[in-house]
Parts: C-alpha cells; structure tokens; sequence
C-alpha cells in the first residue's frame, strides 16, 4: 500500500508498505482524512534534536526512533473500519471513527505519532485500538472529524486554566493551537477572548472561530490593550514566556501549550513579584477528545473555516513546506 | 535615636536619625526584634540590580528608591507600644505587637521593606499602622514573635500548592524559606516531607523543623530518592528550575519560593512532555500572617530552633557578611 513517509528528513510517497494485519483487539481501517499537526513539521526538521532533548528528560518513557529508517506519522486522522482482528469486537465494516492516536498491541502500548513501524494517517491503511475507536455520529465527514484531535489539544488546555466565563482569556498566537483554544474558550462560554497575532488572516480566522478581539502585536503590547486573567501562549518560540511575564498583569495564570523545542530565558523575579502561574499543557486526555467529536458533531464548534487545504499522499512534502508560511494555511488534511 | 542604615553597599550605624512622629492611624513603637532576611543581603549587594529589574516591570508598582540615600530595612519586627498618633485607638502602651510590613499614612501606603524615608525594624523606633497591628498572645516571646513574617512566607508556599497530607512534598533548600515552608508542611499535616540541601546543619535543622527524609543532593538527584507530588524551590539560584523540571516526575505541581534575580534558563519542552505547573510565590496574605503568629504562640510551631544569632545594631554589617556562609546560620535577630 502507499504511504508518505519521513526519509532523511523528506517526506516521501512509498507504494511497497506491507498493509498491516490487525491483531487480537485492533482494527484495520482505511484513512479518509489526517491533518497535519505542527509538530510534524518539527519532527521533519528537527527529529534529532526531539530525540536529543526527550533522552535527556528523566521520568517519562524514550522515543525509540531510528531517524535512519524510514518514519510514519500523521495523528489526527478520521478512517472507515475494514476489518477486525481475531476474537475482535468493533463497529461493523464502513463505519467512520476515530481515536486517540494509541495502538495497543500484544507487545505494549504504542503512541502514533513518530514511528518506524507504526503506520500513522499519512497511509493508505493502519491500524487502530478497537477498544479507543468512537464512531464518528451525526453523519459528521471525515474531514471534519479529523478535526477532533487538535480541537481536543485546545479543550485541554482551556480545561486546564480553570476560566471562569467572567474571566478574561488572551490567546498569543493564532495558529492551529490557539484556534483550538480559541474555539474551546467560546464553547466554554468565556466572555472576553482577545487574541493576539502578527497576520492579519489569523487574526481574521480568530474572529470566525470565537475571538471578540484581535490584537497585532507589532503595534502595541496586548497587556496595553487588555487585561487578561488568563493568558494562553500558543506561540512556541522563545522569548514569548518572559514577555508575558514581565508585562502581564499581576496574578495571572499562565497556560503554556505551545511547544517551545529551544531552550527559553525567563526571569523568576518577574513571575515571584507577580506571583504567576505558568500550567504546561500537552496532548488530552480520552474524555477530552471525545467531549472534542461530539462538540464538532452536534455544530457546536464549526471547524471548517479552519481546513485550508486538501491534498494527496503525493503532495504531503509539498504541504509540509507550504504549512511554514503562516499567513496561507491553518489545517491541511491529507485524504489518501 | 539609632537605627542600622544601608550606605553605599554597606550597613552602618546612626544615631543621628530623627525619632518618627506618629500620624492619625499610627503607633510609634520600640523595636524588640528584627530577623535578618536573605532578602536584605540580597539587596545590599544587588540593589541597583534589583532596582533596574523592578523598573523593567510591567503592572507593579515601582520601587522608589535612592541608593545615594541612606536606605532603611527590616521587615521581620515585633515592637512594643510605646505611642499612638492624633485619635488614634491602639493597645495600651507596653504591649508586644507585630504587623505585615507596611505603613498606612495620608499619603498612601508603603511597604517596610526598604526605604529612604519610612524607617525598619534595624532601628530603635519605627512607626506601625494601628488596623494592621497583632498583639503578641500567650506570653510568645519578641524574639518569638519575630519570626512570624518568615514563617508565614513558608505558610504561603504551602497554601499555594494546595498540597494534601497524603501527597510527597520535596523542599528544595533548606534556608529559612525552606526551613518555614517544611515547618508550615508539618503544620498541615503532610505525612511525607523531604528536604534537600548540600548542608550537613541545615539538613538537621531540616529534621528538627519537621522533615521525615533529608537529601543531600551532591550525593545524587533527589528524584532518585524519592517521588513527590510537590516540589518546593527554595534557593533561588539559576539552574534549579530546568533541573527540577528535567528530574522530576510528571505532573507534579512545582511551586518557586526562592527569589532567583538573575535571568534563567529552563526547558519549555520538558515542563510540556511532562504537564507540570509552576506556581510562583511571594509574601503571604494578611490571614496567613495572623495564622503564623498563631501557629508559633500556640506552640504548634517552635521557632526557637531556627534562631542561631541575636546582634545589636552595631553588629547588623557584621552579621550580614556571617549569613553569606549557609552552615553557620538560619535566623540572625537584630535586638535594637
């Protein structure tokens, strides 16, 4: 079957994948959408220096990626069921699902995410764990509930900073990750979401997902603009965290769901004078992702504004370039 | 009358200083105690440092302060009544108080922190504000009820993190700030307290003040030794925060005491992958200042161990250059 894989450093299609034979428990299905996530894109560029900074991180499992090999990705997929496993309970053939990006196997628990063997969304087929699969309801496409994983990113961390409706949020950053924030604070009913980006057509996609305000930060400081309770750093790049810290108002939580590979300067003074939060925020849990598909389902949070490209397994390198240029793209669903 | 002052980087005695002259709302008291905190070390030799940082702060209050001018400190105080300004109810003359720091006039509120003009607790008299003042109970001694400032900082670490008592709790450093937030610890009832520190005498102190286990982390990490669900950080020195968020165990919940001035380094990535929190503390709440001097003159906490030096004001310069060695002191109070 056909793939598109990471090889040294390039995205590649491969049509010679063995299609993976589902296992006692596990699903055979075939992709109908994945999105392209960001760190993706990292992974792509800077795949070395992930498996660098995660060996040195103490307490929580390695990633045991050979960069050598080739690499599967794609984690925020939609697919119809093809087959079971044997002794296998799971909704019938041609059923749409999703699931958080986990395979459970005989030999552990398998995170689909970077993989030289677990075949992710950017394929044909892969497999899934039938006991995590959630049929997609409301005859919801596969595009959009390919959605479910990023808007559940955003979920999480929303539930995370505890907001309350009368609290005010300031988003940085109006990418994927903070268009899901965006569009999980007006679930949650907050009152004041101000969002703050360079472009102005994120800016412009923030307003259609739920923002009441948008800020260019090359003209002003937002804390000049607005006085946050809340503020969400979906940014990821260094420098951001400290100047939150030095010009936010006192008191303020912090959530930090930008992913930030380099290393950061901050000054402690500032958060100690201030007595700051700082939450760090990453992936979901299950409970969250499937709250994510029954709020795109039931209309409660319209994600497509947010697709902004469609291609084949062929054009996944070219995506992956095109995906750098901020102003062009939100989310680019792979349909293989 | 006299007071310690701080001159060109130095403490030095006067007595030329012009006895205060309480307002309406104020007391003029007779200092009994003053603890010495690392704080006025700290800002003796960094003040202009610290000056610069504070004006770089966004949303505070700046510190208005000459260091061309002598500069009045002494924070940690209990005093005795020795008058009341223009209408102004107050205990009888003769009674043992203590207070947060901070002075109430006509022109607005000032902290008792430092100051060109609103004199400390390294003086003979000092002015307090009537509403704020806490008669010292149950016959505490001054000396005693001097210490209530500091412990009440550790009280405040302690509420901030919102630790149970089944849950691990690791102080890092075990300074007065550590000493306090492991005697606020116990107070509540933490059944597991670990400290850290390189020092042999303060790891004892450590286990006098309430500590079940105590670390020495030349030794090896501390996350070796035990799995906490809290860490407290309280040295205050570059480096310690990326290590604690490189070592620990994910989830847990670091809250930041220890007042670090210099820019610091720190993995956004590894707080991510591993979802911690870090809340940063200050000062402490006029509740949690009433509740510390409770807590010391109900006996629940005994303070008598952590107060290793009593001075005169002649000797503050002195004792200033003695606390820069960790082995030798916790708590010097200065007896006016």
């Amino acid at each position: 079957m056909r793939a598109a894989v990471l090889r040294d450093g390039r995205m590649i299609v491969r049509d010679d994948v063995p299609e993976p034979v589902p296992g006692p428990g596990q699903v055979l299905v075939e992709v109908k959408a994945c999105g392209i996530c960001g760190s993706d894109l990292h992974f792509a560029t800077h795949g070395a220096d992930m498996l660098a900074a995660g060996a040195e991180l103490e307490g929580v499992p390695d990633m045991d990626i050979d960069l050598a090999g080739d690499v599967y990705m794609g984690h925020e997929f939609s697919a119809e069921i093809l087959d079971a496993g044997p002794g296998t309970e799971a909704p019938a053939a041609g059923t749409l699902v999703t699931s958080v990006p986990v395979l459970i196997s005989e030999g552990g628990i398998a995170p689909i995410v970077y993989s030289n063997s677990t075949v992710g969304g950017y394929a044909e087929k892969m497999l899934l764990s039938a006991p995590l699969l959630l049929p997609v309801p409301n005859g919801l496409s596969a595009t959009h509930a390919a959605l479910t994983e990023p808007m559940a990113v955003g979920l999480h961390a929303v539930n995370a900073s505890r907001i309350e409706p009368g609290e005010a949020a300031l988003v940085v950053g109006c990418g994927p990750v903070g268009i899901a924030i965006i569009a999980a604070l007006k679930l949650g009913g907050v009152e004041t979401i101000v969002a703050s980006d360079f472009s102005p057509t994120r800016r412009e996609l923030a307003v259609t997902m739920g923002a009441h305000t948008t800020l260019d930060p090359a003209v002003d400081s937002p804390f000049h603009q607005c006085r946050p309770s809340v503020v969400f750093e979906a940014v990821g790049a260094p420098g951001i965290i400290d100047d939150v810290l030095r010009r936010a108002p006192a008191g303020i939580r912090l959530v930090v769901a930008g992913v930030c590979m380099q290393p950061d300067t901050v000054h402690p003074f500032y958060a100690i004078t201030k007595q700051i939060s700082i939450q760090f925020v990453f992936g979901y849990d299950a409970s969250e992702f499937a709250s994510s598909l029954r709020a795109i389902a039931e209309g409660e949070i319209d994600v497509a504004p947010m697709i902004t490209g469609t291609v084949g397994l062929e054009e996944v390198g070219a995506a992956f370039g095109d995906l750098a240029s901020p102003d062009r793209h939100c989310k680019v669903l792979v349909t293989p």
